[in-house]
């Protein structure tokens, strides 16, 4: 897919299909992931991904979802939520460059699960303490993002609105979601 | 330019060419930068394009360059500096979101300039507060980091190192730049 196409057509999705990604497909998003640009080229930021549907499910339970349109995009576990995660771990002490690090990161295997027909959802809202548990994850490490991954049953449209316009995103009366996107010049001044 | 592409092969630049980049594609690397993920859709940047020379210059000077092959690495201002940047900004009280949004749009931004034939430079070593006055940012904003934009007039190269290695990069007898980037099994665990 041309990356101008990916850039402008990507939407986070928040519906899946029930069936999982192919490991050579999370094989390639971790490998976009790593060639993300990151802070002195640390490499910071480590990865674990989650296959086994036992685990889906446990991890799928610390996740909160789309907090605007609750509950209609609550995926639900066994006809809607994703099967498939890739948490993105960084050291407890990294600071914020770990958090540019895997926005940088997750923006790339984003982009690039959409060239492949994927969907994905990039989550904040976690329950990090359990998640510790749960993926076993070292005391020097956290999970600083979970990114859901599968094949999308919905299709979200972006569309331009002015700067002081509302950007909460909503559903329109088919239940499809709408994702306000502030306009170029009300975002950027020219010097 | 195929998405995969772009992933794989896009490096960080820092020896650029003395022309200015057209107004044309600095602004399709804003609408990748708006069109990339955000945290709940708030849209928390806001960006500044640098065309003066005069501004540039005063932007360039409170840069910090590949601290690891300094002086080496250190563009010089009227031969081999960036004459565009993109300054993106955030509330001063925007906390790590913004971070992890700056580098969603970054890494947007970085690949599509990849695309275009343009190279990039992520900038987090700053003079914030000099950066403040010079390019007039309002008090609740500050320039979170820079992306310097240009032609490249150098080509990087990527080389996987296993996990224990150093990621330190470095200049060959050639003056070329090598990044060492930790294989993927070193860097993912499946579940």
């Amino acid at each position: 897919m041309d990356i101008q196409v990916a850039l402008q057509n990507r939407r986070t999705v928040r519906l899946f299909q029930q069936e999982p990604v192919p490991d050579q497909d999370l094989a390639e998003l971790l490998d976009a992931a790593r060639m993300a640009s990151c802070g002195g080229n640390k490499q910071c930021l480590r990865y674990q991904v989650i296959r086994d549907r036992g685990l889906a499910e446990r991890v799928f339970a610390q996740t909160a979802w789309a907090a605007l349109v609750q509950p209609k995009r609550n995926p639900q576990w066994g006809s809607t939520a994703p099967l498939n995660f890739i948490a993105v771990l960084a050291p407890v002490k990294g600071g914020t460059v770990c958090h540019a690090d895997a926005g940088a990161a997750i923006q790339s295997m984003q982009l690039l699960a959409f060239a492949k027909g994927l969907g994905c959802c990039w989550l904040g809202a976690i329950q990090r303490d359990r998640l510790q548990e749960i993926l076993e994850v070292p005391a020097e490490m956290q999970v600083l993002y979970l990114l859901a991954v599968g094949y999308p049953a919905e299709a979200p449209i972006a569309e331009d609105v002015p700067g002081d316009a509302s950007v909460a995103y909503y559903l329109d009366e088919q239940q499809r979601l709408h994702v306000p996107k502030i306009r170029r010049d009300d975002l950027a001044i020219w010097k």
